[in-house]
């Protein structure tokens, strides 16, 4: 097709579909843990992971032994404003917005951290994604976000309905139904009908550093008359896809928000749109 | 949306969608001619560009004279062999088959060209690109086809239904029924209902050289009823999209053949799927 083309050996050859998919989940998996880090705890607790010259920085802040940099519990309080006045020396930006420090996404919260800082300490970071849906005549369709050309990271790409990171002191849901209400003008009786039906997490190494990301993801079937508005400028159109052609948009390129892709394609899953015959990707999801 | 992220000033923000559609047509017009080449004549005829050192290999088949290497006309056919015979050493590959050799679209043939030398002779490559379109209640759809895993050129990308290069002694109409038959199993008396809408030309420098193209685009209503077929391999899989979908899709990465998205845009234009306000989209695409 087109002009100037032809094919080539099979052995050289692009992935398939199939594999696309599975290179979009693994492409999510690509930190080696501790790696050149340390290990930070507090406590007892590890909650992330820092580079040798941050730790240096950090001081007598931390205890350091056998690979670790330890915090006093009773000294966590301090994590954020050391943390906010290295910004500028380790290469990254505060934003004004906390978020809980914990070991594990049910642990619990030991102290907060900016989310910009996130990275830098290798704390994880959760985030909510709801896949808004519509049951049709001629197959399941998803409500998609184009995110907006004014976002700092991925302006442009294609997103979930709603989606945001969970601030401290805030639940996952309570966070999905605020920015559901913020983000797409859904009132917060329709948000309130989203069941969690997974949740992703992955350590990846991405341009503002290590992401710990621990996915919530939700489902909500949306009434055919119901139209998303975007409300507070984090997206400049919504539009309503068939969801069986979320696979070919999402392997043909890097239209879809990097993380996005594990969402739609658990979600396809589950609905069935796509199969998974040796259960590679519902593994490299680490959904059942 | 999503985990680590805010927003900044609109000063550095990227594109919004409609300068992002625009961008998508500016990039197919990245060639500066002829720049560092010669023109490439056939006695009066200008056909192409080439870069010095292919005029130098050319020998005394050219005759170079205020910036133009000229072949005498009674020497034409030879044009072809000898750029086989120059293939190594100037870093493309023939593919077995050949384009007719044109000043512009409409020109008498002057001679053949394998498809695979086009690029380094800066010879205009024809092309075929068919719109094949159902209207919905929700909406005008498109078929759109994922180029196989195996194409040498933009594989898994999205493209039209049905495309290819115009060979030697067809006609456009004639190799937009043959692809048709080919890569979608649509029968002749269906295909035949085409109607030519556009003709799209730029061009581009491309990893493979200098792409001289013109695009004869085809729009065709398609029945609810009907669903294309794969059938040579080219196409891994056809998927109905909703044509507004499709702004969003070519915008956010590059899931879109690069060219496909010009097809696209002016098919989107001509159907009211997207405005155009300010013209800059139809005096881009070179389109009335």
């Amino acid at each position: 097709m087109g002009n100037g083309e032809d094919q080539h050996p099979p052995a050289a050859s692009a992935p398939t579909l199939d594999a696309a998919l599975l290179a979009l989940i693994t492409q999510c998996h690509n930190a080696i843990l501790p790696g050149e880090r340390l290990t930070l705890a507090i406590g007892a607790a590890h909650v992330g992971y820092i580079a040798p010259a941050l730790a240096t920085a950090l001081g007598s802040f931390v205890t350091i032994e056998r690979h670790t940099a330890t915090i006093d519990p009773a000294e966590a309080h301090r994590l954020n404003p050391i943390a906010t006045s290295l910004a500028a020396q380790f290469g990254y930006r505060t934003r004004g917005e906390d978020f809980d420090v914990r070991h594990a996404p049910d642990s619990p919260v030991l102290t907060q951290l900016d989310r910009g800082a996130l990275p830098a300490f290798g704390v994880i970071g959760q985030g909510v994604h709801l896949n808004g849906y519509v049951r049709r005549a001629d197959g399941i369709h998803l409500w998609i976000a184009r995110r907006s050309a004014t976002k700092k990271l991925d302006p442009g790409k294609l997103d979930n309905i709603v989606g945001g990171g969970v601030s401290a002191g805030m639940t996952p849901f309570e966070t999905l139904l605020k920015e559901a209400a913020e983000e797409a003008a859904m009132p917060a009786t329709l948000a309130a009908r989203a069941t969690e039906t997974a949740r992703i997490a992955y350590d990846m190494e991405r341009p503002e550093g290590l992401r710990r990301d621990v996915l919530y993801c939700y489902d909500l079937e949306l009434p055919d008359d119901f139209t998303p508005q975007a409300a507070d400028g984090e997206v400049e159109a919504f539009i309503l896809m068939p969801a069986a052609a979320l696979p070919a948009i999402m392997t043909a390129g890097d239209a879809v928000k990097f993380n996005v892709n594990l969402v739609l394609i658990d979600f396809l899953l589950r609905h069935g749109v796509i199969d998974d015959l040796t259960g590679a990707l519902r593994r490299a999801l680490g959904v059942s």
